[in-house]
């Protein structure tokens, strides 16, 4: 199959080119990006060089759709909602990296990306890309809409427990913590060296996009209809997030009855990895890789569970789940290219 | 008056060291430590060269104690429980940055520490050395536990909600964050370079030592009896502890309203900074000084309070407060050698 | 004495912010930027609150010259060449941290810094400010040259030895290593941190601007007239240069007798600091103060002396000798405001 | 074929094991460490979860040599010279990423690693696995000297231009600069994070046990026996090695003259990528896999050529050059299991 990627020049982009490299079913035809249109691919991304041999493209839709089978968008937001129909109208296989068509109401979108949606139409076409929790929809789908870094963490760690109904939705708190690649590679004072090393801070709290993104599949798959605490943080790191959540207990449970229960829930998902007892995940031991490393811990004395999600956010939660879902989509072994041992140390 | 520090050749002591350097009241007179002592202290610190020019001495307490008033215990846990009494009792002033006389129950320490404490008589003569909240039975004190690193930040954060009663303290769910200067300088494992650069990981999740610290002082404050969530993560940087506190609301109050509290709270305290609506501390905006910096914002839709509170981990977290109460109990300024304008960038 | 900064935003304005706050002879009177008129000072480093409480100003000459007696300009090169001539004029002390008035010769700065000098008759009034070796002239400047900050390191480094002909200059080969903080606080791709986290680069090799610069004082002081290596890399550390140095002896010497030589070439000068045999100087050891450490070797087996300097970029390499020529120039002790203890770790 | 790791707690073993991993020939069918012996792999590594079950061995040589048929040595220097020789004698394939036969002289051993080389007799059994340049030799050799980092970096920079004989040997400088897993993964106070983030450092100047390897190599090339200068510095980075080298030209070329030889040179090598004019490589650009990559610079002011080279230290300057040796010496592809992409940002 001919691959094309929209937005090839951020981190998003650069790492789907890095994962495909290897993928024995799938070329990657077309690398588009509207602000190096005309270099050569290495110039921007050294690495690259003895992998890729090609030009950067301007998007022109019906050139590029003329060519390839599937479409990532690895845009900022507001980007795919305007293109992607385009692509989709044509029958071709969209996987969007971006915000674009994760929220199922375009009310939701306008308040929290503070843009008006051009497509409100496809939004329920979009078929939302947390591969272990869709798998099913996704294999049919033609849209997807793949998840935010943030969100796979947060969802991939809270789903056993929300599912088994062992914990009050409406007291989840969700502190998350993230590496810096995630901001993506456009130079501002903020995500400058000088402003990160050595530093930390919390940031859009209140008010961060995939705040109503969580919300949405939490009540989902809960069947409840609440507001959860969920908040952001710069950690001097490139890659990596975790999610550090809080939720009050239903019911009596031990740490070992959580973790028989995640281990049950994602028995077939080769992407997961449930930690043993009083053993947490770190960032690094998922770094470069697919994987979501889960660690829980019961605390008898607050009877609240504590989980630690951890994935590296270009990959799990970018990239590498975009190539998981074409895989799915394609019938393809859901592996294919992403099992990678993640670069430790 | 002459100053003794037994237990220079960690990060808290060569911060004592640092901060001393310019105090005009004191000198310090004695720098001991178990593990270096007869090196030349620029052996171990070059960056002190042409500050002090004195050998490591060695404990003996009778020596030591005639030259010195003042004397600063900058040792593991489970050492000035054992050798500051001796001091005391000869009317030396002590000043304990270790955890060894913060919790009034000995039967507490035992139970987190993992140790029997050997001078339990002592722990009621303690006084906790949260300099904002404990400023007036500090004047009288002759035994300080100089508060730990999280609870600092944690504490300082929460106080003026507590007090004016605006919260529920059992929904506390505080997820602390410190650099790895908080572990000390022996080397180990989990503190090398290469397992903690490009890495974020949770540890000692429902045991760490600093929850009954927390909890005895929350109760204290607030009159109720409860249990908090606290958690700690270790970040890829060397300074800086951010609190992030999650908290349910007991009434309906504005942002604006929760920062006049804290600033009307803090108003007297020169080291206590609050930051205007939607602006987040950084904890790089205290590096090197004795600021806690804090940050509150009220999340409509979840009815929460959720605060940010940074501190320097090595100096408001340790030698920096440690010297502040220091001027407190002699009657000199505040901020006699504490007035330092943090290292940005 | 009234003080104006020009050019306040970025790092070396900070850091002159952060030096001048405790001098007692002088008073910031006058914070300019062009880039963030009219905002608070604190909004754009808030770190500074609690010390400053001034809106950043515009650039109007003879307003600020009506009220200042010394001005710092720490503008990127190819400003003050166009505006420091008319506050000279008007008899204002004039210290100068970029570029412009290094460079004796106009054509020179030309070649290497591909602008025109628009006030080439300004460049022989000017005094290059490398305080240990220009003192004397310093003290009757009325315009300071303020060093780069490799150059800095550099010659401080190798002045002994070429004052003393024990090494032969046409063979000096200087590897110079940097923090990022030096590449201003723009945001620029390079300076991002995703692109210098973990990783290491060399930059502008054969075509820094620092190298007719070091090369114009190593010839002025050794009386020869010659090239050398210069060579620039960037670290992964937000301050702090290094310059490890190698030349061919022209004498049979002692790393001993090198190490004596510079104690002896530096015994009255505060701010340099030389390591015994063996033991090297590494930048840490020097943050956040005006020190300059330098530990030398003598390579038997190739009859090479080795150097290794090291600086804070933004001290010593910048705001630091900046003040330092400050007091030089007004009779006042050289270490007023600059007896600074480093932040280690 | 069986694959047995001598040594697997370092990180030169698990770079082993994630490379061999993906290996179609091979297997890992021992796992050997002294100091952690007894415990599972993942305990130790929780990143190889999922990759490899098995438990940590002991060195009991008779029982692996009768279950493997090649050997990686990845210990610390001074033991594989006594160890190495007995799988030797049983006719296994011995790859030694350590030192202990790198040098062909036992005296140079113990005059540079301060210990006495028990086995002598066998170094002259070695080829030095510098896979590049001595490819021929490494298709029949039993026992490999698998390069130091440093080295591979160093001599893959120079070799084109030794060989074509364009620079002097006796001018070269070579200035190292290695992020801190080289040092290992036991913890000392020198690779303590706090120690190493923010700081930069010199280390054993004129006593590197590289030298001497370096010097054999370059004189090996050359024809010439002479000495150079190589000098080491830590960091603040986990992977990478970068040497930038100096030397006197002996003829007059151009920039692109000594591109096009270096492009020639490495015309058949799969690993080894040149920049074009005025390129340079950074770390970051070879994070994870089996590139050197080479930028170089005629600096005609000073008649000096200018060489930067940069690896993965863990895997061109470690495990990646062992398994590149491994599949020469097994006649299978050279790029087998290595042909990753790099891990950028």
């Amino acid at each position: 199959m001919k691959v094309g990627i929209i937005g090839a020049n951020g981190y998003g982009g650069a790492e789907l080119l890095r994962l495909l490299q290897k993928h024995p079913f799938v070329q990657v035809e077309e690398i588009i990006s509207h602000s190096t249109q005309g270099k050569h691919i290495t110039e921007q991304y050294p690495h690259l060089n003895s992998f890729y041999n090609q030009t950067i493209g301007k998007l022109e839709i019906r050139e590029i759709a003329s060519k390839v089978d599937i479409l990532f968008f690895a845009t900022p937001s507001g980007i795919s909602n305007e293109i992607l129909p385009q692509f989709f109208e044509q029958g071709k296989t969209c996987i969007d990296l971006s915000g674009d068509f994760r929220l199922i109401q375009d009310k939701t979108y306008e308040k929290w990306y503070k843009k008006k949606h051009s497509s409100p139409s496809y939004l329920k076409q979009a078929v939302y890309g947390l591969t272990e929790v869709y798998r099913e929809k996704i294999k049919d789908a033609q849209l997807i809409a793949n998840p935010g870094c943030y969100p796979t963490a947060a969802l991939l760690g809270i789903t056993p427990v929300l599912k088994a109904k062992w914990i009050e939705p409406s007291t989840v708190v969700i502190d998350g913590k993230s590496g810096v690649s995630g901001a993506g590679r456009n130079p501002i004072l903020g995500s400058s060296y000088a402003e990160i090393n050595e530093n930390m801070k919390a940031y859009k709290l209140g008010s961060h996009q995939h705040i109503p993104e969580i919300e949405q599949i939490i009540n989902e798959i809960s069947g409840a209809s609440t507001t959860i605490s969920f908040t952001t943080h710069l950690i001097p790191m490139t890659r990596g997030i975790m999610c550090t959540i809080y939720a009050n207990l239903t019911e009596k449970v031990t740490t070992q009855e959580v973790i028989d229960l995640y281990k049950s829930t994602y028995q077939n998902d080769p992407f997961i990895r449930i930690r043993s007892a009083n053993k947490w995940p770190a960032t690094k031991e998922v770094t470069g890789s697919n994987f979501c490393d889960i660690g829980v811990l019961i605390d008898e004395r607050t009877n609240r569970l504590i989980i630690v999600s951890v994935i590296d956010n270009l990959v799990k939660g970018a990239a590498g789940q975009a190539v998981q879902n074409m895989n799915v989509m394609n019938g393809w072994d859901e592996t294919t290219s992403l099992h990678l041992t993640p670069l430790f140390p």
